[in-house]
């Protein structure tokens, strides 16, 4: 099998779409980028994760290009490609593995077209910002390549924001659903993971007190460099 | 055993209710129709999941009724029969397998008596309009033959609305809960399980924001057409 | 083994509460009424469901009696004994078993002091009114016998509202918790696992729709009677 | 092993807190305190649960010192000493465990830096009080000593309320999340779970009626005291 550790990588990945019910039937996909070849490895389009194998998953180029592989790949390739070749090769962020799904609250906040404020420190232990939501994308842009265009409205939002993809690490296409990135597929997942919780969180805070108010700056930057800055302190070191 | 694969259709789909957690108890049922012959076979009437059998399933004409089975056919027999005879055989629509359930969004909406937005690109996956949801019944209809006008008020709400019933393979009953259907009883526990999943969605996107818009056409049908139209690039083919 | 038979209904009963969540830990218990002994079997205080077993019953008179039984009965027990005197002997009701938890949404109706509204024909199909939920207990009622009075205080709110609980199988208590009740205990935990489903779908729709009405008479008496009326015709026949 | 039957306990308790729901990954703690020798065990940073051995848990001391142990503690050492320090020594309080989660809904009225009114009996069968929410550290605090001061405003907070740790043995931190206890490590796993009950259920409540009322005070104290008071009798006794 060619490029045996990159399929594998993304094989695993994908299975823990289900596992960590992040999506019904066939609705998320997740890829695993090897920057030095210029590659990555995506689920296969609409096939059920249970019929998943490595040797399943296709292998495609930054300019969404197949280069190995017998199925057709996620529709979602395009945006893939974009975000690799955008947010890893030319800003040279973290980003390794990404995933796209339809997970419920996340979906919930991308149909309302609203970012997530950023409310406490399960929020803040990952990411420093409201979690972006873009706005819909035009009638031009998506006669002219919606899954293309879907990633480059992202970067285009990321860049009016002032964002760095290798800090923020997720975002909501508004009207569609989430993406999230990590430096492997692995990490991907997890992003993905925590915000669909983040995004449950803050849904319940805003029933409990709709006038809710974001974490103090002092208490974000405390949160998110004891996990991530240069003295970081959480976990078991390197 | 007569009838055999339609009855293990039947069966098998059925089987699916508790899978996907659409109903507690037995307050669910699909349908399985086989157009040549004019009959479809439907779960026996009030029997638990896991008692049930192909052979236990009920097989029933346009006209309602019994064909064979040994058992009471479920309640909502009528409204099925209607439903096979008015969209399948007279609008000659793609309807070979039907679902009801009491799965709880669902059925949150159909008490509202409200018809769910089309918020995003989740729900425009699978329809390209908001999913409808009848009135209530009236007293008249309710006296003459409860079941039987419930498919007839499906159908003739279709109609009011101009929708085709080979595209919109969903709807709410005001009051009461969902039906959907599909080219197969498998195909129909598909389009139950997502209308119970976009109706979670919607619920939770008018909690984050109670005057969210509904998505823009052209991305409703780019998002349908990719899955559906002649051009359909999502999947692996036929 | 004395008293056998109705243990092992207790017993079986019980052990439902967990596999159906309506409580956690030790938050809820099932008796089983023998009306012509006048004794009914109860889960005993404090014991978690892993470790019941059918001995582990106690039974007791509808004086509250212990009558059998080495362990301490349910500290409701009292409620329990007044509603098989006053519903099932005095009133000769159908009641030979009850059911009482701390079931999420069950709770959160009892908590807002709120009966809930007949919205549509999942409730219908079991009970033609809404779920009363009675006032909180006075401070006398309290300070006299808690849960003596409990029972006392569902019995008059019937009786206030001219309910006849043959027909009417549920009630929450204000503050505090559901009860249900059935012709035996198997059916009393249907009928709490029921009453928590018509909480969740209401709660939702009241989300969806603030000032959702509720469903005509017509057609709450069309499906109850079509499920419990002299001519029912839901399920398999008797 | 050293500390055996500390870590045994400790790491009994962490492992309940994937299996009751109370945290994603590693995102919750739970420690055992041996009041005799001043020390208690915590779980190792980072460290997913299914890799966790009793052998992993870290020996801290009162100060915060790691006694034994080859694993960094929980980022959240600091917090879990200071309550030891002040509520079970210096005010001898029955505190033999700790937990700190992010479950869901306790994380939700944290966020919205809101306490949770009691507003029925599961509430009142455990504490007598509103769950207290403390406001936000202040930026000195936070700069100071993070996880420090956390403790310090629990007590400080907890003293302004007058409230006693033997009683009211759960807290939410303002825009952080839970933390609870009891009289070992395992009660403090009960009290946490029994905390993301009520925060759930009491924000169910105010869905269903946004001016819900609290229990009167003679309901609450009767719950409590048949529970918890000198001649409680819930349960088997002692």
């Amino acid at each position: 099998m060619t490029f045996e550790s990159l399929r594998n990588e993304a094989y695993e990945a994908n299975m823990k779409i289900p596992e960590n019910h992040l999506a019904l039937y066939t609705w998320g996909n997740v890829s695993a980028f090897d920057k030095d070849k210029g590659v990555f490895a995506i689920k296969p389009s609409g096939v059920p994760y249970p019929e998943l194998t490595p040797e399943s998953m296709v292998v495609i180029d930054l300019e969404g290009k197949k280069v190995d592989g017998s199925l057709n790949p996620s529709s979602d390739t395009p945006t893939h490609a974009v975000l690799y070749k955008e947010f890893a090769v030319n800003k040279g962020g973290e980003v390794g593995g990404i995933i796209h799904t339809h997970s419920t609250c996340a979906v919930a906040w991308a149909q309302a077209v609203r970012s997530v404020p950023l409310f406490g420190t399960t929020h803040a232990d990952h990411i420093q910002k409201s979690v972006p939501c873009t706005p819909y994308l035009s009638r031009e842009a998506v006669e002219r390549d919606y899954e293309k265009e879907t990633g480059l409205l992202i970067v285009k939002h990321f860049e009016e924001l002032g964002l760095n993809p290798s800090e923020v690490n997720m975002v909501l296409c508004g009207g569609h659903g989430p993406f999230a990135w990590g430096k492997n597929a692995d990490k991907a997942v997890y992003n993905g993971t925590v915000l669909e919780e983040i995004c449950k969180m803050a849904m319940y805070t805003l029933q409990i007190r709709p006038d809710a108010t974001e974490l103090p700056d002092y208490i974000v930057n405390k949160h998110y460099m004891r996990k991530h800055g240069p003295n970081a302190y959480y976990g078991q070191g390197k």
